[in-house]
This record gives structure tokens, C-alpha cells and sequence, in this order.
């Protein structure tokens, strides 16, 4: 009976009501037949906090399932949030790929997923891909204002930054770049998507939302340090807005962008990597700023990594084996 | 024809030569029959510097396999020490535990062995145990002086330092914090072990050796500034034993010590840890250090670590997610 | 030189000849190349049991790989069938989802595919693809009834009923009814399908085929008293069609049905489940009928699992641990 | 400074405290290095529930990890009994095999321990034998009588029965049988051990203690029924000892011994098991009592399992799919 | 911003340039975000050998990852090509499939894709089809002449042959066969390939290339034998094509072809396979040719594997055990 | 009740009857409880055929599992030895290491035990101790003549040869040389055995008997011509014994011995290899015999594999990618 024109209804079903005034604690419910449950489902946590009708942002985190300052500021946020300091809904989703959160993956261990290149998604897709859509087509469509929290995840470590896009659209841009400033990172970042495609960050764009997102350390880890500026940051986003009500609380932040694909050095060779620069350390092009010892023998020479222009090292290889491919290092350049 | 009071030898062969001057890059061929390789070995790398009948020195990495600092400091050392330079016998092996290194893992994916709980081994035991055997039989005999490079590995995160144990043997004890002063790390540790079975340090220290351990960060990376640690360390540790000529570098270092199992705070509940405290923060006894939030559900209340003890947060608990019974952090006190 | 309108044939060769009269044993082999055979195929077993012209009856189990009352009716009754009793042709294939049925699976371990997801199926597709794509082009349009054996798998246990859809079609529908009278199971069901999509029995009714599907117990077990109600239910189905002579040999059911998505409570968290009632018990609406213990620590108190509406338990989770997500049990409606 | 001649202290930490009045809800915290955990622990949960100077009971599940009436039982025991209404102590593990009834598995996803054959254990040796040494040198001395539930966990299913066995001490023995009277549960079992080695039985016995163990259904599962037996029988057992105060709820039980290896009769062949007599149907010697069909093809003859004496179907293999050299059926005399 | 007409552009990246003169050894990168490497590639090694603007020959191995002869050869070519012998272009991929080749298996580990099933590929597909459609739109246009090496791979066992297909384009069809009877292995093909959807020979083909394949032997190794005649097979390309100079080194050469599907013949049981006949040997129609033991018992029968037309055994399973559906033996026809 | 003094009984229960005239086929069994079987076994398939009191004779095959002339001779020989044929008792185990046969594998998938590194065994145990002690205990003092069959495996491949050890007692030594005389394959090796602690052999001799071992090709296949020479083999060892009645059926052999350990060279890089002498080629001291290609790019050149000693080419690595340690080749010297 269904039209072929209409894409199917999502298979998800929501445990709160997203017009209710008040604290909402529940789940997204989406089936999930397997061998280890017949008749089992996924269960993606959600609070919602509304207090009449004022504007809505939607807060995630967990959209690579290892990185941990966004789930831990928007945990605490959705414990501790009152509804009467609220002007309109805040919708929490502190693990986006749940599944991926609970195995403390990047991925889905259920598809190997990737949260971030499964946008729009597919109501008939694969786990990832149902997630992604009931985003699309369900939560974007109820949010003025959303901010997406990033970290390097257990193989990449990043100077804590926010950042918005450059875009098409002035204003929207304009919007944008004024919500990272009330983030109020220690870094703030312009970029310039080369390859947006299946990004969350572009369906969300492209519906014409105000998005913030950043990166916030990583190695798999939070500091208390990068959690004090997450959670610092979600309290000045939602006071931007107007949802919370009070000024943000305005931290110096260095502006850095990253210019061409020169930002990137990948390693060639696989083995172990010493590590010749610290992130926020001054480089120039040229400089070895890491080393690949083979790992099989003693004795022999190590390859070198060199910066490919000159600038801030922004982010690293993590781990303290590298494969080949992999990105070394990337330096951003400051504005 | 063996008698049943000697010990079987050794099944591993070197093969370099440690009586021969001048560089040698060899491997210990380890014989592993196994499904994949029917007359199959493991190979240990290994490097021999040696200049006339000076002191040995057996310099050692990688006894867990996922801890960084050492193997980069060493396998820089293997490649650029130069015999000339020498005064006796420098003995590198990067990497002790070879199939964890390889692995990126603590312990051994071959038999799950943990080097450090595997000594003094046995020639007809596991993998790991026939390279312990080796180490305490063939190689320590050799040594005058002893470097066993750690760090806290993917899961603990420690401030970097050096140390000794404090020894029935006070002239042996006060050879170990000499050298432990000499090699400088930015933080210095008296350590009583209570739990020493199977520790390589115990096998070395009953042997009558000095011996210097470390831990120099963690996480499963190292960063340029504990490379630097660790490079520089050997270095004074070599020049202190007279094997390297000039003085060592000395740096400003603080001492600290564990003085009780109240040093250690063990989650009871399994979810994402909210670091509260960074390493090296001054922290007071009750103070909550760190919260776990059930991972399943928004709105729950965490679960509170508090110190136990007043003092320095010397070393956390590493990845986003924790289990019940883990480390979640240790405080050292100040001397 | 495939035109692109049409679809592409099936890879699977049967090894039996449809319209040959006697008993043939044989398989539906599918080429499946993979690492540990580069030319390997999937071995469906079939058995073709034909005497003449009559009516064409399609006989299948093991659509999920973990139900045995079908498997076993159907491999007895492929083994014993006189070609010399029947009228027309039966056509058995005991696992329809043949890896998944040797790996004891509910879903294939090629890839994870749920049989009754994959439907219409695709030759170019999945294994599993590909065998629904087989039956919906050629095995389908050879019957004239079919019946599909379900129980509930190792996660589940049901009441053992034979159950038919509620259709559009009223003759269609009076016709499946009709054969679940005559397969005179325990318990009888009227089914209302909610979400129909890839499933094989929507398939099979769009073909408007005469289609009866069971629940006939479930653990990954089959009971002697399941294998009696499977057995006489197929005979009983045949004599019922003509396909076999004689009557069936009725024995009394009770009707139930499932009249609305109250009819299934899930869990929100993970634990230990305590099952409160069993199987045909009548239970109220509001009446806790499972508890579930966290397993990390005594003292806590279990969750609780209530029915939504009242009327007898029909199935249940089944493993003593239960996930989030799990429905825990079904409340169906006597008639 | 250990002697040779002492075994090692247990690694083991109770966060408990055995003398104190009260309700206690803690842990035994067991050490356990990994790779995912440098500093981890086993956590296994323990309840004590003291008032006074009575007798000291044991009560243990989860010594096989995929057995429920046991732990379901003594969850619910833990939480709701009021030291009021004790008279002595009461030591509740509702998981012995801690890490196996996390996994759902018979032994331990640790070490592949199965914790009933590791008796009396290692204070050295793998986490199962680590903890059976716990209970052998530390808990068992403390307790006056000692109740361990088993089921048939997801592999087989037995009659529910309490159990002790034929002892050489007889006043041992008779109060064992009568602690198995008093259990109360449909079914009773007089045991003669036959390879009673690793046995946490023997240990208990051996230490002169009075025992009781169960069979109380199986399949991976708990009933309501089973539950009621398990609940119904641990208060029976308390009251029996005193330690509760109050008359066992005595119920009718039917006694049955198994004299022989001829109860047992295993498959010789791999393939899809028909069972063809439940648990409790009367059988005779010779009778076919399971059949075995080959999975790969249709058409050939099963395999035949015959009763090797007459009695009572008592235990069965519970997976619909079996391998050669499974346990098929077990069949028990009445006395 | 991208039309939808239009097909993505490849993701690949080469680190070498097609049209500069002289040697270079490079790679084609392919980014590949993953749980170990978050920013991470796989690098398919590429060597260019060019001097001037003459034909180009695009020479592969690797296409399925456990064939040996021509990653060594091509190896070994890509290492000494000079490019003064050299008169236009050579490019050589040694392992098509590189994932695959790293890991010794005929598929990638990454997505179980095969390689020759996966053409014409797509770029926003899994990374096996990534590579593929770098093949087809971007490596392919560059080439005149195309030889792709196989062998059996881990589990087949070939006669050493070269092979062209029988081509609708007789002029095409004729080059191929020449440039077979250049390449001069001891056996050559004329292939009709019945199956061609998804291969490499296929996209080859109808681009109008020049195309030679091979099977040079199998069982995931390599003999000095099967290696030289390779190593002499892509010269003899070489210069028969005029890249090299100098005339190509012939030798005898026996033709056969493969009729029918009666060439291949299944197995449809499991066990252990007895080869009664060895590649090259003779056999005649109804002859057996392999047998099958049950591996669970002894005294049972073999099944028994027949030649199904009469002509020279020209490959057979590999692996001592074999599983129903497995390809037993292949026969030829001498021509 | 078990004496300290005296070991464990073995666990395994013979199906068959040693001492009964006849054929028999039957299974060891051999308790062993696991996740997947509460009470399961292995059965190891075992024929006995005997006629009278004459001598007996032990034959094994699958030591190893992945080697198959053995299992393929020796599952011939029990389905079709006739006792009328024999004089005493031939006794025949096709798989020895029957887990390690079924998997495919060198060693058990249960304990990766290494059945020729597990003598004499232990009767508590891994199943693969357990398995050897029987065969010490129980099978070794019934026989007379023991043959065990073993080819290079997966891993490694060999020219045919059967071998028996030089040993101190020379009467027992021209025992054992004398039927390898008679087995009459293409080679035969005097060996010397260095490292034979654990061995089959080394047991089977201690006890006395006459031993004869065999290597028969490899790469985890058997061809037509090996399944002839182990056949031939079998038959005329029982033949040469006075078991079977007739003679021998005698080819002439070629002897070799492999008199130090540079018979050997050892791979010290991973990489892809390239065999640069086949099997029975003459090699001279320094010539190299291997070159070994990194995977992970072209141009790099190969390390050599050289000869250490001059002779014959008697064994060689197999698989088309080798790790660093594997044995590459060996080297045999003609007498």
C-alpha cells in the first residue's frame, strides 16, 4: 500500500514526546533482529528539556563513538538542566552511534559504520544508515540551532578547537562563525570542506541550521581540561541562542584555518613514531616533525616526516605504531 | 641424557656476539611452531655496543608492549651509538616482550603472558616465559647495571618519572636512587613494592644489579616533550655508570612517594569516566576526583571516585570508558 | 548483451528435476567463492517427491537458522514420503536459510543476513539475496500452498501455534485460515503483519499463494511434544490440500491474536531477567511479569517488566541475561 | 622473605567485612592485568547478611555461568533478607564464576576455567583457580553449611532436583539428605561421585561440611516454575540450619539415583538431534530415545540413541544441533 | 554542487605521474577511516617505467591476494626495468587487490570483496569497488595492452597456462590469442566465459584492450618453476608488443580449451579428499578421480568424484579437507 | 582415595576391544566440557584389526592436522584390511591430534597443542596431554612396530622421505633403519635427533619400539604420487613385519641426513618470497636460494636466503608471504 514515491516511515520509535513541556529521559528505540536477540532493538539514549516555545538546538555528541568530551559535557548537561532556566527545547543525544559509543569504537561494531559518511541515511539501510536518516528526516527538521562535539578519537590528537564552515550562504555563515566565538575555545577554526559528502555537518547545513562542531582533544581520553571547555562551551552556545538565559562566558581563542591539502603529511611506511613536535608547537615547512622506525631490526635509518608548510602542528597520529597511510600530522595555519 | 637436576637450556639463540667490540643489530631467535608457520621463530631484535671490559649495561623497552618512551629512546640509541664513545658494553633490546611491541598490546598476543608478572620464567614454558628465562639466566648475569623503560600503556595515563626500590640492601637501594637522580625525569619515585612476584625488577634487584625503572606517560602514545625525557635519561644514566664519558644533564626533579594502598582508588561501576583532576593537580582526601555515568540512559546520577589520600594525582585511569575494578587514579604524596 | 530490463537469471542450479516423477534428493547449489574455497558453492538439500499433475505444495524450515520443529518434521518426512501416497508434488527444503541452519544461527554467518528480511531477494545480491531471489522466481510460481516452519529461536520461546495473515484478499485469507484449522496446533493465531517488508510471507501472498506459517516453542530446542504437533501439522496440511489422501487428524485449538503494538514489552536495561510468569498464563494489564537484576552488584533493586494489556503470555525472552532493547514478552488476546 | 613451605595469601580483597552485624553489599576484588586494563580487577559481588553467633551458611550460583535459578534466587535473597530475621550469618555469591555468568557461558571467557573442575585452586594460578582458592582456603572455613545451585546451563536440561551425595562419613551424609529433604524439590538425588577431582563438592566435603546441590532445569533459561522451586528451596535450606527461624515449606519429592554409566548414552555422530522423549516420560531399555539426521543432505537414515536402561528420562542435550561425542540423553532410576 | 550526471571522482590519489619520463616507485592512495586509524589509507604500491611516447602496458597481479607468481615476477620487473630498454610505457600494480594481498587471502579482509567480481566498480562503493573503478576509469584509458597474472590461490591447483577470451570482435580476439602464444607458457587457453559479469577481463575487454590472464600453478605459494615462466611470460609480452625490444623466447606451448560445464565437477560432501589423479594426467570420462572420506569415523565408503567428459586433468581442489560444493577437479581438452 | 604415588587413570574410554578378533571401528573418547557442550567429547576415530597373537603393529597419522598421506593411507588400509589377512593386530589411528585433523590445522584449536611437543603426557591435562598420555600408557606398551605418518603441513613442504633416528641402542637403530628400507619411498633419512623433548618419537623409542617416521610432501595438500609412496609405504612396513604376509614391493631410494644445524636458514624479514631452487635441485653453499620482497612497496630490493651448506633442496617454506624467523628452506645432504 505504500507509494512507491514515498520513502518508507523510519523504524524508529521514540520513548519521549518532543512537545512535552518539562524533562524527558529516554530512548530512541530502533529494532535490530539478530542471532543474539530475535526480537531486539538498539536503545539511543535522549533527553529532551523544553520549557514552551522558544527555539531549538540539538546537542550530540558521539557521532564517532570514541571521542568523550561531548558525551561527558552532555551527559551533565542533561542531568543537571533545569527547564525552568530554558527559553524553548534543548534535545540531548549524548552517543549519535550509540552502538559504536558502548564499544568505545569509531564505528559501528555492528556495520562498521561510519556516523559521519552515512548522511542523509536510508530507513532501509544498515544500522548507521537508519540512525542518520531519523536525524535527517525526524530531529533536523524540529532544531534552529546544532552543535555536533568532536574529538581526535583513540587515533588523533587535536589542539581543542571549535569551528563552523565556510559557506554559500554569507549569512549562514556569518552565524556560524558568531556561534564558534561564543564557544569560546582555546582554538576557533574556519574550514573548508573539500569532501562533504555524507557528513552530517552538510545535511545539516544544507537545511539551513546554524551548526557548530569541533575538535577537542583525543587519544580516546578527556582531560579535565578539555572537559571544562566542552562544557563551558555547550553553556555559551545555548546562552548565544537565547535558550539559556546570561552572557556567555567569553574566553580568548586564536582563529586558525587550514589552507590546502598541504596541511596533511602521511606516513609511507608503517612502524613506530616519534613523535618530533607537540601540538600547539610552531613549524616550518621542510622541518622532520616525525620519525618511522621499522620495528623488525635495530640499527636502521628511521623515514622522516616533514611539515609540508608552515604553521601550528594542530593535530597527530595518536597511537604509538603508525601503518602506512595513515595521517602523521596536519598543521594549521594561524589567521 | 639430561639430568634431572639441571635446568633445560635456553631454546633461544642469539644471534650476535656479546663479547665481539664494535656494533652489532641482531636478532634472540625464539623457536614458535604454530599453525601458520610450521618451523617458525620469534625474533627479538637486539643491539650490542661494545668498547673493551668496562661495565655492561642491559637497557631494556617494550617489557609491556603498548608503552612507548623506551623503545624510541632506545632504538634512536641502537642506531647513533657509537662504539668509540663507549667504555664497555651497552646491551639494547627496544622491545622485551617483541610479540606484544608488535601488537600494540601490554601483554603477549601469543600466550597473554605479562612480562612483568613472568619472571624468573622457564625454558620450557610459554613464549613469554622462555624470553623471561632468557633474560635471567643469560642476559642479567652479563649486566652491572640495569634501564627498564615503562609507561602506563593504552589504559593509565602517569606523570613521568624515575625510580628505585627502596631495598633490604641499603648500599644496593642507594645505588638505584643515585642513578634514579641521575636520570633526571621531572618527577622522582621511592617505590616499596608489596607485590613483587614476577617482577622483573625483583629477578634483577636479587641478582644484586642497580636498577632503574620508569613510568614516562602513557595512553598508548608518546608525546616529543617525554621522548625528550627518556632520551635525555639514558644518556645521564649511562654517563652516571661511567660507560658514557661527560657528566650527566641534570634537570630540577620533584620526589614523590606511595605510601599505602590508599594511594589507589578502584571504580566499583562501569560506564564514562569524567576526569576531575589533571595529572599533577594538588588533590585533598575526599576530594571527587573523577564521576561515572551509566552509559545506557540520560539522568542518572553518577558515581563518585574520591581520593583517599592527600596529595598529587600522580597517574588515571587513560580511556573514555571504564569498567568496574579498575584503576581510576592514583595519588602520590610529596617528600 | 543482458538487456538492462531484464533481470539477471539466478546462479543457483538445482540438481533435481522439477517434474520428474519418484523421490529425488538433491541439492540447490549456489557458487560462492571465498577465501577457503575459490570456487566453492552453498549446498541447499532439497527433496522433490511428485506423482502426476496435482496440486504443488512448497514445504520449508530453517528460514532462520536456530528453529529446529521444522527442520526436523521436514527431514523425517522427506525421508519416509511414498511418492506412491501423494497426489501432485511436494517440494521440501528443510533450511531454507542453509548457512545460518549449519552455524545454528538465526542469521547466515556470510552475511548476517535475516532470511525473512531479504525478500523478494536479488540474483546479484548476498548469499542470502540470492536464495530468497530463487524462491521468488522459481520455486514460488511452482506452488500452489505453502507452509513456512517458525519457532522462536534460541532467544525466544512461544506457545506453539500455526497462525495466518489477515489479507485484503478475503478468499486468500478464508483459504489460509482454513489450512491452519486443518494443521490443528495447541494454539491457533490470526495475524495482522505492522511491518510486512522483505518478509517471505509477503512474498508468498502477493503470488496469492495459500500460506500458513508456525511458533511452535523456541530455546534453539525442539521438544518431543513440538516434533509431534510439526509432524502431524504437515500431514494434517497435505490431507487438507489433497495432496496426501485421508482427513486430518484434528485435535482443538484456541484462537489468539495480537490486536495492537501493546502486545510487546521491551527492556530498557540490561541484566539478569527473572521471568514471572510462563508460557499461557494469563496475566493483567499493569501485572509485573519479569524483573530484571543488574549483575555487578547485590542490593540493587531489579527493574520491572509489566504486561500492557491483559490475556495470556504468549512468548517470552528466553536467555537468563537480556539486553536493552529485548522485548521481553508478548501479551496476546483470546478470541 | 615468603617461605617456600607457606602457599602465597590470595590476590583476593573482600570490600566486605565477615564479622560485622548487618547487611553488606560488597565485593570480592580479584586483580587482573590486560590489555584493556593495565590496573583491572574482577569484581565479583558478595552479600553478607549477619546478626549474631548462629551457624554460618554459604550460598552459592554461577559456579557454571550460564545456570539462572541459582542467581535469580539469591539476587532476590540478597536484597530483601532482614538480619532480623537471622540467626547466624548468611554469605551470598549469586555468581561464583563471575566472569563466566557476565559472558553468559559455562566456564570463563578469562582463562576457558571451568570453575568446577578448578578445585581447590591456586592462589598463583589462572582468575578461576584464584578464586576457588578464595573459596577453599578462605570462605568454606567460615561456613557450617554450604548450598551450590546448578541448572543445565545452555547445553542441556534436567529434571529439577536437589542433590547430596553418598559419603563415607554416614553423619555427613545424613545431613546432607536431609538438607536435600528439606530443599523440597519435585525431584531428589541420591549421588555417587565417580570422578569427583576439581569438584567444589569435594573440597566442601572434604572440609566435613554438610552440602547440598541442584539441578534445576536448564537451557540457558529460568521458568517462573524453576524460580519458585529455587526461591521456595534456599528458604526451605535456611530454615532447615536454623538460621532462619520458621518450618520448611515442605512439598512432595521423588527420590532417584543414577547407578551406573549406563545411564548416559552420547552421540556418535554430528548433525540435528530429534528428541523423542521429554523429561520425566518413563523409558526402557533399548528404546530409541533421540534420533540424529546428517544436515547436509535429505534422504539418509538418522542415527539412533538408545536408552541404555529403564527409568525415568532425567536429563536430555538441549541444542537443536549436536556433535559426536555430546552426552544425548541421561536416564535416572527411581528408587 | 555536484551534478547528478555526473559520477563522484575517484578518492584515490596517485603520488606518481603517468606521463614523466624515467622510473617511479609510488603508490595510489586510498583514504580509509577506521577504528584503528581514524584518518587513515590503504597505499597500493604502483611502479611507472617510461621513456617516450610509445603503447602502454598496464601489468597486475594481486587480483586475488593469495596468488604468488605474479607479484613476484612484476616485483621483481618493477625493481629492474631500465627505462632505456624501455619504448613507451609500463605501469605495474604487483598486487590489484592489496588489502587481500596483505593478509594472504583471495578476498579483502576489509569487505570480503573480490576483486575480479567487483568491476566495473564504484567510487563511493566499499574499497575493493574504490579500486576497481580507479581501474576502469582512470588506469585502463592509459593502457593499449593488458596482462593480468593469476594462479589457483590457496585452495586450486592449476596446470601453468596463459589465456585469452573468445571475443565477439574477432580482430580483438586475435591479438589476444597472439599475445598468449607470445607469452609461451607451457599450456594456453581459449577461454568462453560464461559467468563474465563483474571481472577485470570483462571491463578490459570492452574498452577494446589487448588482454592476457593467466593460471600459473596454486596452492598459495610459488615454485622457482612457476615463477620463471612467468618472469619469461610478461618479457615475451613485452616485446611482443614492442615495449621491449628484442625478439620474445618461445617455447612449446599445448592449446586446450574447456567446453562445458562437464569440465567441473562438485563435491557434495565434506571430508577428506584423496586426489587419484594429478594435474596434466589423463583421464577419461566416468574414471574416479577423487574421493571423499567422512573424517568423523573410520570404515565408511568414500564418495566418489568422476570425470565427467575424457581430457587432461587441468587443476583440482588444493586443501586436504574438502566442504560440499567445492570444486573437486577440472578437466580440459587438448585441442 | 587415590594414592599420591600413583598417576591419574587416563579419561579416555576405547569404544573398542583390543584383545577381539575381527574388524572393529570405534572412537577414544575423551571427556571434555566446554561453552558449547556441558558434556561433551572428543571422539577419536580408532580401527583395530586383528587376527591371533602375532605382532602388533601401531600406525598413526595427523600428529599434526594439516598433514594428509597419513589420514588418506591409513583410512584406506582400515576400510579395506580383511583380518583373514593379518597375523596379530594392526592398530590405526588416522588422527591422531583429531581436533587439530577436524580444524585443519598443525595444532588443536582447543589448547594449540602441538601433539609432537606433548609426550609423554598428562592425564589432567590439556585435551592434547591428555590424548598423548594415552597413547603412552595405553596404547605404546601394546605394540611392537609403530609408524607415524607426517608430511610438511600448510606451511612447509618436503621430498618424500621416510626416517628413522640414529640412537643409542644400535640393535634397536638397525630395527628401525631396516623398515624404512622396506617402506621404500623416493628418500630416505638417517636422523639425528638435537631437540627431542616432547616427541612422539623420542617416547615411542625410549619404550623400546621399532619406529618409523615419515615426511611425505606438504603444503596442506597430498598429491596422487604421495598418496602411492605413503600406501606402498604402509603396506610393505606391515609386510617387513610378518603382519601382512608377502614382500615388500621394494624402489630404490636415495639417503640423506642432515648432519648440523646449517642445514637450516632462517628468514629474517617478512615479506613476499621468491623460491629460487625447487625441491630435489642441487644447491651449493652461498647460492641463494630465496630472495624475500617487501610488500609494502616496489623498487626496494629483495633480501637473500642463502644456502648454508652444499646439497639437496629437502624442504622449503610454502606459503607465498613469510614472517621473519620462519625456516625458508633446508638443505639435505646425499650419503
Amino acid at each position: 500500500m505504500t507509494s512507491a514515491n514515498l520513502p518508507a516511515p523510519s523504524p524508529i520509535t521514540p520513548t519521549v514526546d518532543f512537545d512535552r513541556n518539562g524533562v524527558q529521559h529516554g530512548f530512541l528505540r530502533l529494532p535490530y533482529s539478530r542471532d543474539d536477540s530475535a526480537w531486539g532493538s538498539v536503545m539511543i539514549p535522549i533527553a529532551v528539556i523544553r520549557n514552551g516555545n522558544g527555539p531549538t538546538a540539538l546537542l550530540t555528541g558521539g557521532n564517532h563513538g570514541d571521542e568523550y568530551e561531548g558525551p561527558i559535557a552532555l551527559s551533565d548537561l542533561a542531568r543537571t538542566l533545569d527547564p525552568k532556566d530554558v527559553n524553548g527545547t534543548v534535545i540531548i543525544i549524548p552517543a549519535m552511534n550509540y552502538p559504536a559509543f558502548r564499544a568505545g569504537t569509531r564505528t559501528s561494531p555492528i556495520d562498521k559504520g561510519n556516523m559521519n559518511r552515512s548522511f542523509p541515511g536510508r530507513p532501509d539501510g544498515t544500522v548507521t544508515q537508519k540512525i542518520a536518516d531519523y536525524f535527517t528526516r525526524e530531529l533536523l527538521p524540529r532544531a534552529d540551532v546544532v552543535l555536533d562535539f568532536h574529538s581526535g578519537g583513540k587515533t588523533l590528537d587535536f589542539l581543542p578547537f571549535a569551528a563552523a564552515h565556510i559557506l554559500p550562504d554569507k549569512a549562514q555563515e556569518a552565524r556560524g562563525f558568531d556561534a564558534v566565538k561564543a564557544f569560546s575555545a582555546p582554538w576557533s577554526m574556519r574550514m573548508l570542506e573539500i569532501d562533504a559528502v555524507g557528513m552530517y555537518d552538510t545535511t545539516v547545513e544544507e537545511l539551513g541550521k546554524t551548526f557548530v562542531t569541533t575538535e577537542l582533544g583525543g587519544g580516546g581520553t578527556a582531560s579535565a581540561e578539555t572537559i571544562r571547555i566542552a562544557k563551558r562551551g555547550v553553556s555559551n552556545f545555548l546562552r548565544h541562542t537565547g535558550i539559556l538565559s546570561g552572557d556567555a562566558e567569553l574566553h580568548e581563542t586564536r582563529w586558525i584555518d587550514m589552507p590546502s591539502a598541504d596541511c596533511f603529511s602521511f606516513a609511507e611506511d608503517a612502524g613506530m613514531i616519534e613523535t618530533m613536535a607537540d601540538l600547539g608547537d610552531r613549524v616550518i615547512a621542510g622541518q622532520v616533525i616525525a620519525r618511522i622506525y621499522p620495528i623488525g631490526r635495530t640499527g636502521a635509518a628511521p623515514a622522516e616526516i616533514k611539515a609540508r608548510l608552515s604553521g601550528i602542528l594542530a593535530a597527530r597520529h595518536f597511537p604509538g605504531l603508525v601503518s602506512a597511510g595513515d595521517c602523521a600530522a596536519v598543521v594549521a595555519v594561524l589567521e
